[in-house]
């Protein structure tokens, strides 16, 4: 970026020039320019609507949109030279118009305000990162849904846990669903955020609107946004529109840090449930046995620029009178870097996941450990009539027992089963397999294969794929 | 609250008994009594359906229904004893159900886990608490927009800020406009996540759902949830929905902080702008002259403890594995919080809004400060054909000309104009009063009287009111 | 607490009564109270020091000194009687010392304002808690130290980690010294914080000192501070004293957060390293089988609410003018609330740790697994003359070798080892045990015995014990 | 920078290559090159005393050293070719050192892991940064200091601000002082943190130590650390010192943001206290009168970045078990950004401040506003022997009838004076000028001439200039 000053475009009563460190920290077009083809978009759809009604010569409409297209042409092509004197995305594009067509392009700017024009370049790139992750969050769990079918098939057993403890055994396939339903939600949260902010402020001029005879509606349709904002100071002073959409992300960044845990526990040599691909993982410089789950560590970490961006906007908002402050500068890295963050690990794991391979046999075998079919034994004796409440201390007598001595519920012998309660035998105790557990689950959302196979139907129909 | 401790309902197995400590760190009764209405609701809903489908004899709903009315009876009259040895909100009603109508009590938790109780009590009443701050931003928005309504009538004028610089003058009533878009758009958020959050896990079980025949479309629908959750382990372990109710009231209170502050400026002697009422302001201990904005200072100040909720539960949510962990117990608190914060401003709000005097002299006079109507006189060199750079330039001198002398715009010489552009004139420069700016700016959302009267009609139908 | 309004101390010049809930929201009584002794032991301090000055008669400083003696004992007893229309601790206690000892009691608050003395009370609370909570980190510190010497005695050996994926053998005592170094400089972060708070800001007055010839040096002294705050626009309005303790408390629990971790995941079925104690776990309410891990969740999530309250107080104190705003009032709970989670989280591990009990086979075990030592390989042939990067590969060939064939690296034959690289041969294999690779970590802070030995030395050292 | 694949340098055991999305999310060479002094200067120091144990012989050292040196040369200059798919800095210097001196670049990493490696790095370049903070804050409290003193002299008065409403008249030197107050404990924040940062982790190696014969004290002092970390597991693994950076980084972003926001309300219109230079406000492209304090409302507005930096790796951190996790590669950004930033706004500021001009006049009007000399006649008063509560509730009478009827207090009458209280009179309140009020606050701290004159040769002292 090249930094030589020429005159500042507000610089008209000002006696001393602004000192360079200033300069420097003002200066936004370092991450701004990121906005450059938002910018030249809204400028066309400014100049264009100027000419409908009347503001500007068709003529000069003409010279300003084929200029505005040139500058977007040398932007895309890489040639266009950004310049930090001139502060900003819309001061370095509007500098960069007048030097190719003369002082005609200073009419652009009619009836129009950095404000306005900030806050309908930053609402574009938002609504449009909003959809973007949504599609993301929606392709994986297209993935997700593919791998439960899968797995459905396959009947792979995994422990489903809580509190880390093994708890009940569960269908794979069920687990995957478990995400399924979370990204769903998320992808609501983006669609819901997308449509909140589909208003466009341009024409809301500084802050109280302006005496030209614009046409909002016009600018607004010809953007893609479905209405203007109702109120000028709102519109060229909220940033909710941008909180919401970090909202969105830090709760996608949570379920995502939560798969990722998982993952890195699945992986280790002690559960040992699946392998990672080679090309998702890493080795080490210096143990060159490792194999690392970089991937799912970083997304993990990743949490916490994310949480961090929500809050750092929070904070710049916090506090400030209407309409537009110098704090609102703020709004854009946080946004940029959420984006950036969600979209490569949405795709990693869209990648990753098919490639994962689960060992059936260490899951299986896992899903059993631990008494996990204890309830099923409860569950057992509460149906022949005991209160729920007595089975339950019958079941943790036996488990106590059978602890003691290194056994399975299984290994129990038939006179210690019948001793806990008469309705218990051996024979009863040999039913209680991982299968049998997962196959009895059939409550509507629960783990039995004709559910998860339901479940798997209605996301399908619910992804309309 | 008293601490005799009795057998805890899963102590089967274990040698040794549970830490004072501990009881004391595990413990939430001391919060999570507060879901008592919700957690009873629950049960009710739960035991209905298991006579429904059987599992129950019809005898044992009606003991245990009668059972649970009593408990509620008891709490709601403030006898209820609260025992801190019972964990909790759900095994304290058990408890006393039992110690009630004896071991039939111990069947209510057929086919229910603790893991879904908490889901669903919780769920109900975030739930509840969404709709709620929903009508009570509605109810403040009605305030904002009767308001509104009331100085579009007196015509006050309100210098617009940018930078806290005066930049244009607006309609007062403009000024409410604005929050009111704020506060539908926060609303939305509201109605967004509850709607989003409106799926029962009842039933879910443990983790996996259960053999029983249970009927979760039945529980759901008493319980006035649109539809069952659809996987066991997300119902259990997923808390993205508290977490979008505290980013819905993270913005809020963002948005009321934002008021606040404007609110605690208006009021200072150097502002003067407005007077808040006695009943709402408080004194000094040490300075008797005091009439300090504590209402909107405190309001300012609590987007701290929202905004510190919300990173709260990210935090504990962040990196946990399905399905269940303790660590989710530390969902509660934050939500309780946010929620009571959030109804209280919001009620203070509807309270002071109305009673506050504004003082249209003094709004006026600093409106016309700060040579606020220089974007009319260079709008109106720019409608005369001079490109806006260059007209935006001209005023500029002018502004420093007339700053460096003391005088305001319309007190330039016709020769001064004149000799910073030819279009210029005394008699131009007298139309440039802040009746005219405002009058002006009929751009759709803009201040002119006619547009926020259409904002104002447009905003009521929205309100339905 | 009662709420039967009597007369505003400083409702002298207001027309209309507080709104009924402004008191409520504006009424810090229901938390500050906390703050009784604080606020009894900062006046008792100011009285007498007013009669050391000669501000107030000998016979005036032995009423109010009695008065707020029998006001203390009843706050002590339990038989004080708290009033939200008191608002505060202060006009509480100032009412009650009225309520005795009449009139005489108004002359307590010469030359002090609520903006001195909650200042004052406040830092003595934080300061108080700062040094309690070093105490305890302390004490903490010291159990892991007594944990690692015994175990340095037992020669337990666990796996290390990097990515969560076994890396190379350590000692189990070296893991006990790495939390021993976390929590000394937690505890060097407490003192610290405690050391820069310690400055009395009583006799700042509402905000510009006092004209009464106070002796500021006197309370200070007698309060136990070090000194008085220099500037009494900063000694009101300041609470980076505040985040600063919250700062520490945030990375205790974050360091917490890891320990609990690392607890969470020993004590699964799948790693199996260790059995808590039962009197600090708790079973399931339907999985008789369960042995929950609560006290570690529960610390893990509470890193949370810890991190909230920081992020809550840099909010509220974010953007304020001096010197004191009501926003300030919302500096105490998440103090309040940080200092008694992490009081009790210390005060569990360190009743914990030391009942917990570590399987030496099981860890052993893991430790080798995961081609642990193959880096001791790698560093063999480097010490040959090897390049250690060319070592790396020659080494994680072996490992791909063994590994696709199910082998540990001393199960590969002679001959393999040999075509790897000619320095290899079975004999060397042979010698790359767990204890050797522990054995040979001889650098300064490694797991070697000798090593970890002085460690613990130097630790005990520092912990004076 | 440049892509092209090389052969991973753990690229051993691997069958499948890297995704190239996964070494774009992988690598972290993008920031983590600002570390390559650090870097070299680490490599530097370990192959020296690689040397001086006799690891590697004197050539060995010469050729290694001679090369990063060369290394290090192109970097400065600006041509050094940084590639993403060598990941981060420490493989781009590594295999740059490679193409440069052959195969012995391979034994620079004896003895090391990329671990300990980025540890101290990191560690280096954070505590310069702590160092280099602290030096600045010092730097722009002593222009604090020099303000306070020039306005010692000036005798500027300005109103004392408690709730935003005029409280007390105090000294503009007494303001300064305030902040001169604050920024002396955030400089010792910084301070502190880099002493107990100041240990190195270099020789801690994977995890565990090493078993080369390394000496970690001589690489310590090369590289001027006090000493070496104590633990291998701690070295590698705890990131605490950068969150203590963030949190001292927090308190002072908190700290500026008080001093912006008084700065943007000073320069508003409506208070017009005072004119902030030219060369460090801005204008507006579309309102030509506008003079905005953009360097304040930006200061202002990151303090959000910086607490979202602190609340990212905090929550980064959070339940990671030991040792390293790639999760840690998040720790740098934020600490890079909170430094660049807090630099730049500690440098405006001390460039700012200076050259801001005060107006006397103004401030002086203002300070006698709003009844401040109120609590002046309540002391007048209570140093007669009214006790104070009732001092205090005569003298809100009198602001009461002087509001009402838009005089100040020394413009009541005798008559009105002497009925409020016989001890009043006109003669009284003639003298309760502001200037008085002022020179009467002679407590230690106080706004009296003395005592800031006594702050300010205190202030003067601990800064040793």
């Amino acid at each position: 970026m090249t930094h030589t000053q020429d005159k500042k475009l507000w610089g008209g009563r000002f006696a001393e020039a602004t000192a360079e460190l200033v300069e420097l920290f003002n200066a936004s077009v370092g991450f701004d320019q990121r906005l450059a083809e938002q910018d030249i978009r809204g400028s066309l759809a400014h100049v264009a609507m100027l000419g409908q009604v009347g503001i500007l010569s068709a003529g000069e409409v003409a010279q300003i949109t084929e200029g505005l297209n040139g500058v977007l042409a040398d932007i895309r092509a890489g040639s266009f030279e950004w310049r930090l004197d001139r502060e900003d995305v819309h001061m370095n594009v509007e500098a960069a118009l007048r030097d190719r067509i003369g002082p005609v392009a200073g009419k652009l700017h009619t009836a129009r305000s950095r404000n306005d024009q900030v806050a309908v370049d930053f609402r574009l790139f938002t609504k449009e990162a909003a959809l973007d992750l949504a599609d993301k969050t929606r392709a994986l769990r297209s993935v997700m849904l593919d791998e439960a079918e899968k797995h459905l098939g396959t009947g792979v057993i995994l422990p489903g846990y809580t509190h880390l403890q093994v708890a009940q055994p569960i269908l794979l396939a069920h687990w995957f669903m478990a995400y399924v339903a979370m990204l769903e939600r998320d992808e609501g949260r983006f669609r819901d955020a997308a449509e909140r902010m589909d208003e466009s402020p341009l024409g809301s001029s500084a802050l109280a609107g302006t005496p030209w005879p614009i046409d909002r509606f016009a600018t607004a349709g010809a953007l893609g946004f479905a209405r203007p904002t109702a109120n000028s100071l709102d519109g060229v002073g909220s940033r909710d529109f941008a909180i919401e959409f970090l909202s969105a992300c830090a709760i996608l960044a949570a379920h995502l840090s939560r798969l990722s845990e998982e993952l890195i526990l699945y992986s280790t040599f002690e559960f040992g449930f699946l392998t990672l691909p080679d090309s998702h993982t890493t080795g080490s410089s210096i143990m060159p046995q490792k194999k690392n789950p970089d991937v799912s560590e970083l997304a993990r970490g990743k949490a916490g620029r994310v949480f961090g961006n929500l809050m750092g906007l929070l904070t710049v908002v916090k506090g400030t009178p209407l309409a537009y402050n110098k704090d609102l500068q703020e709004d854009k890295e946080g946004v940029f870097d959420s984006y950036d963050t969600l979209s490569i690990v949405l795709r990693l794991y869209a990648e990753m996941m098919p490639k994962t391979v689960w060992h059936a046999e260490k899951t299986r075998e896992a899903a059993a450990r631990g008494y996990s079919t204890a309830t099923d034994v409860a569950d057992f004796l509460a149906r022949s009539g005991v209160p729920f409440r007595e089975a339950h201390e019958v079941v943790g007598g036996l488990v106590g027992l059978a602890s003691r001595s290194g056994r399975q519920l299984w290994e129990l012998t038939d006179a210690e089963l019948k001793a806990a309660h008469p309705l218990l035998s051996a024979e009863v105790a040999r039913t209680l397999t991982v299968e049998e557990s997962v196959r009895g689950r059939q409550s509507y959302g629960g783990t039995a294969p004709e559910q998860v196979a339901r479940a798997i139907a209605d996301a399908r129909k619910a992804l309309g794929a």
